[in-house]
């Protein structure tokens, strides 16, 4: 063995000719990289979309799961069916309910987090080359299910409003003309990750309307909307069209993001497909995870937790839009979520918050740049700042950073724009760098279509 | 959106022509659809390849999980990274020792279960049509995996000693003459599933040998290693090529199969692609379950437990050994494990193990039926015996009624042939009706290549 292990070290992947043809689109997230610097405790990090979950009672908890594994332990280690507990989505049909939706457990799959549901979807439509319609920006995580799958992400501008029905009309027209297997909509209603805003009332029967029309399949992921800062949560899409949206849900950030307990509800033919894709991928999600689940739904004051973090949030919500507000330098615009983590930041003309990292890193401070937002990897005028983790001071002190980075890249850009022009006696335009963003605002603290 | 949804409810299936290529191939599994019978208490279920976790301290367990979460709630009720949590794959390159495997924590990923493992790693290599090699028969759940990505699974036969080399050989030459692409071996090599059988020492060598020729990637695949009856564990082939080897373990039978925390070991640019595949899949495995065993092997007497766990499947082993050896009619044969769960059950010429098994749930004893291990769907001459589930009594119970079973078929046929010898004057031969099968016994209790 020695020579041919000896030959063997000397190649980097001895296996770099053996992989699928949709591994090689698989490469290292920057966003992942990123979340390992900003994990530093010098950094206030705006970057990963990390929920608040100390604000747990974990005593309880803890508690709660010593008397589930003590009295129901050969069930909660035990494995469990592919679909999953069925008191468990008992429970979840009654959470769907706060959204208007009248589903049956039967109609429901627990995954992974809802990150497994989009793997399955994915896995169970989409050939390569399939369009899938996103909305731009669109959720990392999604994207990246989608591009596993060696999908085709076509995006739809968003404003304010959230999803443009014309510009969705108008995407479905020029997919269907080009011939391609259009396969759903991809869309965040709630709380937009990464974009901060929300689908409104009248825009959903819209874009239910649009897609019945064309025989087009919604994936509604709703990890947020129960998360609103102000009355009740929206009318779920799935509440009005029951056989044509699957609505994707998680207890990641109403519970806690550890468990990994998700779910999809779905028509019954998708929800067949799912189970036995979910077999085939895991045999069946964590009992134990399940059941913590169920027996925190079923034991604990979980209606009032999740008002807490609604308060937590809220009040992180405002420390940064206040922030932003005072600090932010002119030129810089943002979106101001009604719920949910995000907010969407627009740096000025000319400034590439992609190629800015580096610097913020430096200055203490850490968000995601737009590109992983976007399938085509535009988008680098843009900044994620998730607000959820950490707390008022921190996030003040974390936006002055930031603002600071922006304004020395603003001055360099200016200096160098003069030094330009006197080298060169011809006026430098920094807009002439702007990459084209399919989504971007136009006007202060506001979102709209381009 | 009546007259639309109205329309929509009379047929099966509106997205019937949507899905994707792979899904077409994705049926509901026989054994499962069998596992929801055989759980009813009145049937003896010797078909699910069930951990005896009522053998767990239970309370133990609750107190050390509550602690984990009042002291360590915020790590374990976060998101983690994909590879998993780095605590715990040191435990896990402990674990790996005592098969004499030299791993680093950076060589491991934690999964949900070994299945997620199996699923990844035909994600990464499998394209519509490759081939994986397998013993035959091999692991159901290896099967549906490689299945669920378009393999072509060709089975390579087994005797006593596991996996034939020289048929490895044959097989070998015989895919690469065809022009096919051919990405790894899959092999159980203790205590196979469902054989029973274990890979000899000697062979371990000789397997390694011929892969390393061929350049063949080997999936060991190994969740009963650490249950055998005899001696110490067998040396992994891990152990001898690191380079060469990926290594599957689990938790689901050591410890708890409810928390679907599983493992493989790999080289490090396939460990690269795995920890892609894996965030695209899930983002990550539940922090909760992985601590969960992390805290266990740190806190709990795991060894001595698993120590426990041998002693009891090795007592119901020898409950199902003696019963058959009492009490099945001539004809059936079967394989003796050293260890893990299972025996192969070979019935009498011209039974079929699958049309049989309406009759044994009829007599409240369930097994699953060969086909299943086989890509091709042969084996219908054999039955898989789980042994590790019931207690002895139940196992002796179980065993009277599926020999009482196997008696009446042999009856049926032996007046079927009596009756049709008569009517039709000629002999009839119930042999003529044995399928296929690649791997049969041809010698009383031992199983050899055909």
């Amino acid at each position: 063995m020695t020579a041919e292990s000896g030959s063997r070290a000397q190649r980097i992947d001895r296996y770099v000719g053996q992989y699928a043809e949709r591994a090689k689109g698989m490469v290292a997230s920057e966003i992942r990289a990123l979340f390992a610097v900003a994990a530093r405790p010098e950094i206030v990090s705006l970057a990963g979309g990390t929920p608040y979950v100390a604000a747990l009672p974990l005593d309880a908890v803890g508690s709660m799961v010593s008397e589930l594994v003590s009295s129901q332990g050969t069930q909660a280690l035990q494995y469990c069916t592919a679909q999953g507990d069925v008191g468990l989505r008992e429970r979840i049909c009654g959470i769907m309910a706060l959204e208007r939706i009248a589903a049956h457990p039967d109609d429901v799959i627990v995954t992974v987090g809802s990150q497994q549901a989009l793997d399955l979807l994915a896995r169970i439509f989409i050939d390569p080359g399939d369009v899938v319609l996103a909305e731009a920006p669109s959720y990392v995580g999604a994207l990246g299910a989608f591009a596993a799958y060696q999908a085709d992400v076509v995006h739809v501008p968003m404003d304010d409003d959230g999803l443009v029905p014309e510009a969705l009309s108008e995407a479905i027209t020029r997919v269907a003309a080009s011939g391609k297997q259009m396969k759903f909509l991809y869309t965040v209603p709630n709380f937009h990750n990464p974009a901060g805003v929300t689908l409104s009332a009248p825009r959903r029967a819209e874009v239910l309307s649009i897609c019945q029309r064309a025989g087009l399949l919604v994936v509604e992921d709703n990890p947020y909307g129960l998360l609103g800062f102000e009355g009740e949560p929206m009318r779920a899409l799935r509440a009005d069209d029951a056989d044509g949206v699957v609505y994707l849900g998680t207890f990641s950030k109403t519970f806690a993001a550890g468990v990994r307990v998700g779910w999809a509800a779905a028509p019954p033919a998708i929800r067949d497909k799912l189970v036995l894709a979910a077999e085939s991928a895991v045999l069946c999600h964590s009992s134990f995870a399940q059941l913590t689940v169920r027996e925190y739904l079923a034991t604990q004051p979980w209606r009032e937790q999740i008002k807490d973090f609604r308060e937590l949030y809220r009040e992180r919500r405002d420390a940064t839009l206040d922030a932003l507000e005072r600090l932010m330098p002119a030129g810089c615009r943002w979106t101001n979520p009604a719920g949910g983590f995000y907010i969407w930041l627009r740096m000025p003309d000319g400034i590439d918050a992609k190629a800015m990292l580096p610097r913020a890193i430096s200055a203490r401070v850490a968000y995601v740049p737009g590109t992983g937002f976007y399938a085509d990897g535009s988008g680098s005028q843009f900044a994620r700042l998730c607000y959820a983790f950490p707390p008022p001071d921190r996030i003040r002190e974390g936006v002055r950073r930031l603002a600071s980075v922006v304004e020395g890249e603003i001055s360099l850009r200016s200096d160098f724009a003069r030094l330009w022009a006197i080298s060169t006696k011809s006026s430098y335009s920094p807009a002439a760098s702007l990459p084209n963003a399919r989504f971007h605002c136009a006007r202060e603290h506001a979102c709209e279509t381009n």
